[in-house]
């Protein structure tokens, strides 16, 4: 299934903890809060401005993202979940 | 009855559980809350913008879309229950 | 008496239960909710934009409209009970 | 004392129950809520836009309004009870 | 002490319950809220607007006004109660 | 230490009890809130406009301020503690 | 891992009690909050203003800047705490 998002959304996949941390090691399961970064699977096409222009997208496919803690909606599609964002929800861009 | 939304809203018949899991395995009952995918039945004719003007709707009827988990207003038309959305509730098109 | 709603504002007539199920078909007292569809009365001169200018209505006398839930204001007038929203409180026209 | 109310607001006398139903009918007091409707006593030059014009009142003296039935602040100017509401606060003008 | 409102902010000395009845006739200590009238003792050099200039201030030093119930910030400078408000808190002039 | 605010905020050193009223007489204890009033150590360059541009600050260093109750963040730089205001926090300069 | 933060955000290396304090004397356990003060890491392009322009960023790389107590999303990458904040977020730079 293609998951195009609709203007300012981007689609993302969560990364798991071993990902994120960079010798992998993981946290006792307690402590582990759900990762805040992603990988980007697809972008809408910009934020609608008040003259009804858009705004480019900030982000592209394949970048890997941070985002807020609680940031966005994990929807369940074909069984796999994936995690729809706003443009603000995104914090950075890790390179 | 035909329905027409007005403005920024659309009119969607949500899809069953069924049809939103690729092999058409169904939960049980209790983990199944209501499926976040429908398809658009109309669309109203956009967003007024703070110029007058009006951006061009985002999804046209047919599309399948992924919204939100509590979004929109339920109502039942001729005993068909339909869900009314905003543009900014949906998050993607699924083509 | 002559009821000229202001601006942005429309009056509508809520329809009965029984007007708004295709077979005239009444749920028991308890599972009826106030129905959310009504005939349009009158309608305001439309919304005031950022600029002065006003949007021209979108519904006119006669329409039949759809609303969310807890939407408007209720007022008796002359007995009459009748029900006061604003634009973005209508979901659709039913045609 | 000479009332001239500022900007976007006027000023209304709430007309008392008898007045607001057509027989002059009143209800026993218990279901009397206070009426919403009263008569412009006087309004402001209008409201204030973002390019820094005025949009012209759209009441007058005389008007007869309904309003919202929590709207507006009551104040006791000379022993007299005067309600002052901003101009989203009146829904419609009953002529 | 000079007070010089910044902006659209206004200072009023609040008239006490004497002046605000006609006859000077004065309620009972515990009916008596505080009266919602006051004399202006200077105004601001009025509303920022969008477009970086500024609106005219709405009332002069002199005025007598009307505001809502709990509007403003009461601050004591040199021993003396001042009432601090925004022209949005005032409600008319009394003339 | 240097403390330059950003944009729309304002550096203050809040004045202590006796320096805010005329004969210097202090109110028992219990009665002291926090002084509403400070001296101001430096201002941002102004606030952004919608448009891009920057409005002229409203203040200047030396200038004496009174501003609301909870206004504010309080923050400790190298032991002293200093207000960090916006210009809307700020009611009046006193000269 | 190389982090570029988005249009409005920065990132900052929050400073450690000992590094705010001039003669480096450190509070007891008990009163020491985080400290507000840290070292800009990164920068965005800056805030996209309702003209679909930006505004440039107010700070640059290896500024120290002061903060709200409760601003921003702390985040660990690659084991390292670090603090994204909005531009609205930094109160100034201590030079």
């Amino acid at each position: 299934m293609n998951v195009v998002p609709i203007g300012d959304n981007l689609v993302v996949k969560r990364l798991n903890a071993e990902e994120t941390t960079a010798g992998g090691i993981v946290l006792p399961d307690a402590a582990r809060e759900k990762p805040q970064q992603g990988r980007v699977l697809s972008v809408g096409d910009g934020r609608m401005l008040p003259n009804g222009k858009r705004s480019a997208p900030e982000m592209k496919e394949g970048d890997r993202v941070v985002f807020g803690n609680y940031a966005g909606n994990e929807v369940a599609i074909d069984g796999e979940s994936l995690l729809f964002l706003r443009t603000s929800d995104v914090l950075a861009i890790l390179r």
